[in-house]
């Protein structure tokens, strides 16, 4: 069998300028990037304003499981479904982080026959994006520590930064760190730690803006900290919000490449799902919406995680309108929610496949909480069992919840039809426009209750004493009526990773809460969740080489 | 008056197709960044082997002064001077590390009509090569932790991690600081630092590798610290060279880019000249000298450093055949180094000019110690009289000295008509192969006491502890039989920036040995110098910003 690598090398790619050219987008228009791969001027945003939006279709999943769901790749396999169905399709996807690439995941661009393409490219550094974020952020960080060592004019609170450093890169030793030591001429001792890339506020700022002068207000909002008063000091206050706008210039733009089967993927923007808001920019959806009928899009992690912050803030906050959601989920992924083991996972097991459709059942209806119309599709495996497929199939005829299985690993978009001609009965049937789960004016707790109780399923919410006097500050700071990013582990409804299925009874703990002002949101902080991951024992980064024909070894 | 900014918008570029067509790079070979600047595949290397390799030569200049000397103006102009007198020429030189941009430069592109293109994008992100470096060398870091972490097999003392963190920026509170605090999940806490990317052992490796394997080798060798039994890890005893080198596939290709008339410029690779060896890349020089008749390329600051440093161990290692070095002087630098302040360089005073010249003496002293032949360019400035030129010109004939005026930043190539032909001159006259100032097997206070009494002029050399007993244990080692690399301030002769002109009858202080194993060659710190500079008190970035039409501002 091919691995990921090998079909993504043996396939036939068009240039860049082919692609552009489907979506009617004039290489005036175009700064390539090698010949697979280029940015898109804003100038497309303006132009041609009579088109009408296109269809926007989300994808999501169950709780992620270590027996793998496929989410990256039934996206990428649906688009190419639709293609062949005869529309004007396009995929908008998130930037891979060098984090989990380097540490665990070796690649995040689909698979098999459904992949994003040039995928190493994509994997390592692609065209610069996060390392620019990566270069803002750290200017900033190096010069609110100038600030304070050449006289502290504004009079900020070392003991007070918020403004954190980053690496793109899974590093434990960096989350809790000393700087400034070596005495006089060496900086101000202080405590610092260092967030990845990826749940970093100008990430997110990246990928909520939706123009240039948007994105250098946003920066200009964001707090790094308080004074000795007590008072919030924005990036505005330290009068860099250019020079961070102008490291920025070109990482804005989003990046077009394409699927195996010639589908345009916008590329953009890269915020993780668990510890950040999880969806791809703005400006990219909206880029892809102005130049096809239908886009496909993704959100991280399960629906409690990225689905419901595409809604909640997404999706409020750029005037997106969804119309409609694929559930993703697999006969391997729902047994271990019913409690099987990963070694177990290749023997037929309906009785637990039936326990852990209560994941999926949970997911579905939060959807329905939106609102949105959605299908099921089960991404198979050679290991699922004719009993169980039709215990499933069975058991959604019974619920009323539309279905359909994809192959789209091993056949590409071929294996996607069935769920292709579910979403297009969907959109057929125009359906309202959704309706995000709380509205912005209810309280930072009251959000945050909807959310725990709405979605994750929880009977209640705590807080810590911290968390409850943050709300409290927020609150008085008139930030309340910003939208709430929940960072809650992947794998369980609940904050408890280990708890699979649909875990009832338990409480959410609010631990500490965050304002992410330019982002414009409020991030909670829930369990053990960390905003920096650590490398695992043997890290992918140990198979990883150049080969004789200078191809990338250890990706997939 | 135009800005160089202004100037740059100005100029019409040829597409890099075109540029690269002048060089018979087939548009095969060549990987678009943009529309105006490309990677080049290093198979150009191995075609059309009948060429004979290109006559080099070498730019290098007095000690720096805040006066300016245009060493980078003198080189584009010198360059562009050489196309207009019919030759077939191109330019290699050094990438911009960000921290002088945003802190205290704004750029580092040459000026006025003698730049090279486009400014904004070489001064900021350029082709992200930088970027690659900083994920490379953290990501080693990450490495090393989670190897401790995980249990430690290879039993590294935590005391003796030689291996640093980098950000590309001056950030000051970074040299010294503690990570792996917070607890058991956190990572062990540890002394660590971080030094900007442009002074890292990555950088280096990249600018002297001459192929893939040679520097997926080099990386395998570098030390990142010592066992518990105080024998030396290298990143090969960690099994990450092959990732480190596939993070670095892309950063490995020179870039393309011209000047605004037109000269071909290979910009790749950027150590520092006082921190690190500071020159451009081994491979940039030899894809430059494959594909032109002429290469002209630069080394950092002052003949002390750049130069030394370009010969004793760029040249050396890559069996380079420099032809004839342009030593750059500025009348106002002269007259500083004569002890003129800043404020007064406007008055003419040919006293100062002519005590200052003891600097540029000593400069061309050292290329004769190289057995090289050279020019002195005398970069005007408008404040330069009459009196001064001649008193100057007066000077070089007395001693025996080619001399150039050059007028590169007001009229482009047109200004360096004359220091062209002088150039031309010595490359007709033929010169045998320049002599190192050294031989490898001397030993490593031989080398030092070489470089600082003959280059200096230093008295004697003087040596702390610690580097006393490093360089008898790298003696041990075996590794006494490389280069040395002087870490020293560009600012005097000496290791002490406040003695201008020809400081005499001082000794030199080594501070610290640090082995430089993947690179070849053993960094010697002197003085006070830092491998991590700080920003001042009005960085350059507060003027930084985005124009209406996305212009670049505050960049120079």
């Amino acid at each position: 069998m091919l691995s990921d690598l090998e079909i993504a090398k043996n396939c036939n790619l068009e240039s860049i300028e082919t692609i552009a050219e489907k979506l009617g987008i004039e290489s005036s228009d175009l700064i390539p990037y090698g010949k697979d791969k280029a940015k898109v001027s804003l100038d497309v945003l303006t132009k041609n304003n009579a088109t009408k939006p296109a269809d926007l279709v989300l994808v999501t999943s169950i709780n992620p499981t270590p027996a793998g769901e496929g989410k990256s790749t039934v996206t990428v396999g649906l688009a190419q479904a639709l293609q062949q169905l005869g529309k004007s399709v396009s995929c908008a996807l998130r930037e891979p982080s060098l984090g989990p690439v380097m540490g665990i995941k070796g690649g995040a661009t689909g698979g098999g026959y459904s992949q994003v393409v040039p995928m190493e490219s994509i994997n390592l550094h692609f065209t610069g994006d996060i390392h620019a974020i990566t270069a803002a952020n750290n200017a900033l960080s190096a010069l609110i520590d100038n600030h304070i060592f050449q006289g502290n004019a504004l009079n900020i609170d070392i003991r007070r930064i918020t403004w954190k450093r980053v690496v793109d890169l899974n590093d434990r030793a960096l989350r809790e760190v000393i700087i400034g030591l070596g005495g006089v001429k060496q900086g101000i001792p202080r405590e610092d730690g260092f967030t990845i890339t990826v749940a970093s506020e100008i990430m997110a700022v990246l990928c909520l803006a939706d123009s240039y002068d948007d994105l250098k207000l946003r920066l200009g909002r964001m707090i790094i900290g308080y004074t000795v008063d007590d008072e919030p000091v924005t990036v505005k206050d330290l009068a860099v919000e250019g020079a961070l706008t102008l490291l920025l210039k070109e990482a804005f733009q989003p990046n077009l490449v394409q699927t195996l089967e010639g589908v345009p993927a916008f590329i953009h923007g890269g915020p993780f799902a668990n510890i950040a808001h999880g969806c791809n920019s703005v400006i990219a959806t909206k880029m892809a919406s102005k130049v096809s009928d239908i886009v496909v899009t993704e959100a991280g992690f399960g629906a409690d995680l990225g689905a419901e912050k595409f809604l909640n803030i997404k999706s409020r906050m750029a005037e997106l309108n969804p119309k409609a959601v694929v559930v993703v989920a697999t006969i391997r992924a729902l047994k271990m929610h019913g409690g099987v083991p990963v070694a177990d996972l290749d023997k037929e097991n309906v009785e637990a496949l039936l326990d852990g459709l209560s994941n999926l059942k949970k997911h579905t209806e939060t959807i329905e909480a939106f609102e949105l119309p959605y299908v099921v599709a089960i991404n198979q495996f050679t290991s699922d069992t004719k009993k169980e497929v039709e215990a499933l199939t069975s058991w959604c005829q019974t619920e009323g919840i539309a279905v359909a299985e994809t192959n789209v690993w091993k056949d590409g978009g071929r294996g996607g039809l069935a769920l292709g001609k579910e979403v297009l009965k969907l959109l057929e049937e125009k359906q309202t426009r959704f309706k995000p789960l709380y509205p912005l004016d209810a309280s930072l707790k009251e959000k945050i209750e909807k959310v725990a109780t709405t979605v994750y399923g929880a009977a209640g919410v705590d807080y810590n004493k911290d968390a409850e006097e943050m709300i409290h500050r927020l609150t008085q700071l008139g930030f309340d009526n910003l939208p709430i990013c929940m960072a809650k582990t992947q794998y369980s409804l609940s904050d408890d990773p280990t708890l699979l299925g649909r875990p009832k009874d338990f409480r959410l703990m609010i631990r500490e809460i965050r304002p992410s002002i330019g982002a414009g949101f409020i991030v909670c902080l829930t369990g053990d969740v960390l905003t920096m991951p650590g490398l695992p024992k043997q890290p992918a980064a140990l198979q990883m080489d150049i080969g004789a024909d200078l191809e990338a070894i250890g990706l997939f």
